[in-house]
């Protein structure tokens, strides 16, 4: 073995250590997971209904990181039980198990709550018999666990642990629609597919998009992702549909970084220290371009509808500036409970008055004669002039400046998310080059980022 | 006879009077052009040489502007003479019949001079029996005059005056190479090819190019010219080949503008009053633009020389201009004898210190390795980091301003006239926004027909 291998080998085992939970940490969960188990099991008998309880989710396949504190629990029911008795049964075991819990809405409702220092979601779903009969997507989350189980053994939960943490380092693991991230459960089908950490790291430093994994060789669709591993319970479906190219690029750029130079700091968290407001003045005064900041009250929604909303705005104000003449450069979205910020960073702060408009080739007759009619008396017009044998005429531009358009109701011409729309309807801010600073501390960390980007 | 047909004859018949020589002026051309022939024929019988005497030109052939006082005469040579005797024999003769002349180069060297009023212009040629046999371009002249001579009566001569009058008030007459509009022998051609101004008039206010003529039916060639007249003494030839696209433009344009209202003013030179220093200010304070004027000494070449290099310097200028995010909305190119000037208006005054550079797919592993490594040391660069699966970096840009770069030594890697590049070389002032008022009075009408162009 190679000095290199070595030292690989030492940072993964040092992470393994530092990720895996030890005897006292499992017994405590496996302790309080029985004790939520047995609540669960006594609400469904008191009902009377016929239900069992499966434990899934990384705790119950043993790849949590030591820390994580997630219990979930499923209550499975007869698949010919109507979607209203399936949710007021969930609900009632639920709140059953978790008295201090509350309610919340995925594709059935159920119930999330603390419970002796874990968080736990209990969620009721149907037993169907393959994960092509499911009614809803959590009915397949029973399947994942199961196939899971069966062939993930104490070593490859290790090589698991490692691979989740690296991912976390990166920004790049998590699932939800603000990361766009790779699953817990993508992650634990990569490390099968590979047979390791290690081995996942040298295919995916070489890979070029698109690459596709399909373990069960029962693939039956094509996907546009950077990344596809067809789910082994389902062939109809891409488990890393949600996973970004540029978090599929991350994975890629920091195997190759991990492969030249193994060492630990690769596994912890790359976030710049937060910038204050004169750190966010400074940044925009190096940089000299035109960021432009529309803030407003973050829409009441879950982040999983909140952010493809901010995500649909952003990239209608971006292309709108950038027809506008407005040269975005780089652009990011950022949320907390309060607020939620747009940022366009513009290449360019202001435009002339005019803004040239190139009509038809005077040849083509009608069509110049339309056009030459319809500017001619107009005195808010220079020309129509010739040029190379085409009219040409300069117009007045509505807008000499970002700020000036997203001040201006015409920011509503935008394609925005609906929940967006209504927020900045009941007002926003327009925060624009060193004024940008009022946005911290708020959004410290999320400028930090976006003024010193990493890989 | 329709109300409209006969207020366009009526104007047509206005601009016929004015600009048809009177018998008076008429006489004393002839006397004049005799005179000059009698003297050429002295000289050429001193010499001892077979040649003989031919007046070419709108003179020749009845189709002068009255007031224009050029006559051209060429002497033909015998076709076996060396190009060296050619020379020297025309020479010889141009000076002897215009003692005050001075000698200038086209093909070959020729005298220009004034005799009793008038231009005249005495040039050698090569007496040949056809134009497919021609040894330089003049010999072709001779052939031009005698298909004209056959073709042109006086009423067809009539036609061509007003059409001439007609094009030169819109600017497009002169196939010299810094109008690029149409040549006499063009205008003459298009007449006998319609049968008169009006015709030529409805015909080319329906054009839509490219349209090509060939009146003898002889053509051999295809061209990429918007307007193409076969030339009936050169298959091989298109006589409109100097005309640019934006002067047939103007021909069509004002075609259908005299169709629509005849009136005299369409035969009056369009030209805006000069614009003074305050004129200028006041243009680039209006419309907000970046103007940016390179000014130099005019290179001592011939205007047929000087035109073509700033045409290709401005293109060069532009076109880097552009390639720098400056965004150029409309350029020109001036002359006097003492200065000239490129000038190309830019629709941003500024830009950021950075600039966005697009690296490679990070799943490109070679390349994207390469990319990074070139760029992640640099402190002069922001990132390497990812988007949408590449990588990014901002680098510092070079010229933050139109006029920065003009003021460079990066000027001279723009593809210049040579003659233009030498006369940078010894010096040249850059001018831009409101400074721009220094090129008033010198540049006056060149800038008001700029800044208030017409079609």
């Amino acid at each position: 073995m190679s000095d290199e291998q070595d030292a690989f080998d030492a940072v993964v085992r040092a992470v393994h250590d530092r990720v895996t939970p030890d005897a006292e940490e499992r017994a405590r969960l496996e302790s309080v997971a029985a004790e939520l188990t047995a609540r669960a099991e006594a609400a469904v008998e008191d009902i009377g209904v016929d239900a069992d309880i499966v434990r899934v989710g990384s705790t119950a396949r043993g790849t949590w990181l030591a820390g994580d504190r997630d219990i979930d629990l499923f209550v499975r029911f007869p698949d010919d039980l109507s979607r209203e008795r399936l949710e007021a049964y969930g609900l009632q075991v639920g709140s059953h198990v978790l008295p201090e819990g509350h309610e919340e809405y995925a594709e059935h409702p159920y119930v999330k709550g603390e419970y002796d220092g874990f968080d736990v979601d209990c969620v009721p779903c149907y037993d169907v018999d393959s994960a092509a009969e499911i009614q809803s997507a959590v009915d397949r989350t029973p399947f994942h666990n199961a196939y899971l189980a069966e062939r993930l053994d104490d070593a490859l939960a290790g090589e698991v642990r490692v691979a989740k943490a690296f991912l976390k380092a990166v920004g790049a693991y998590g699932s939800n629609l603000r990361t766009k991230g790779f699953s817990g459960y993508l992650v634990e089908l990569l490390i099968l597919e590979f047979g390791g950490f290690r081995e996942l790291v040298e295919s995916a430093a070489d890979w070029n998009p698109p690459v596709r994994f399909d373990p069960e060789d029962h693939g039956t669709r094509e996907y546009g992702d950077d990344l596809v591993v067809v789910d082994p319970t389902d062939p109809e479906r891409n488990v890393a549909a949600a996973c970004s190219a540029t978090n599929v690029a991350r994975l890629q750029h920091y195997s190759r970084a991990l492969l030249a130079g193994p060492r630990e700091s690769l596994f912890e968290p790359h976030d710049p220290a937060p910038l204050d407001a004169a750190g966010v003045r400074e940044a925009v005064r190096e940089r000299a371009t035109e960021p432009v900041a529309v803030r407003f009250e973050t829409p009441d929604v879950v982040e999983d509808q909140l952010y493809p909303q901010l995500d649909k705005s952003l990239a209608g104000l971006r292309d709108e500036l950038a027809r506008r003449g407005f040269d975005p450069l780089r652009s990011a979205r950022f949320a907390t409970d309060e607020h939620a910020v747009l940022l366009v960073e513009c290449g360019v702060a202001e435009r002339p008055h005019v803004q040239r408009h190139d009509g038809p080739p005077v040849g083509v007759r009608a069509h110049a004669e339309g056009f030459y009619g319809k500017y001619d008396d107009d005195p808010d017009v220079y020309g129509p002039y010739i040029e190379d044998g085409r009219y040409v005429v300069e117009r007045e531009r509505e807008f000499r400046t970002p700020v000036a358009f997203c001040e201006s109701d015409a920011l509503f011409g935008v394609a925005l998310g609906p929940h967006v729309e209504s927020s900045l309807e009941r007002g926003y801010d327009v925060l624009a080059g060193e004024t940008l600073g009022a946005l911290a501390p708020e959004f410290g960390d999320e400028l930090a980022r976006y003024f010193a980007p990493v890989p």
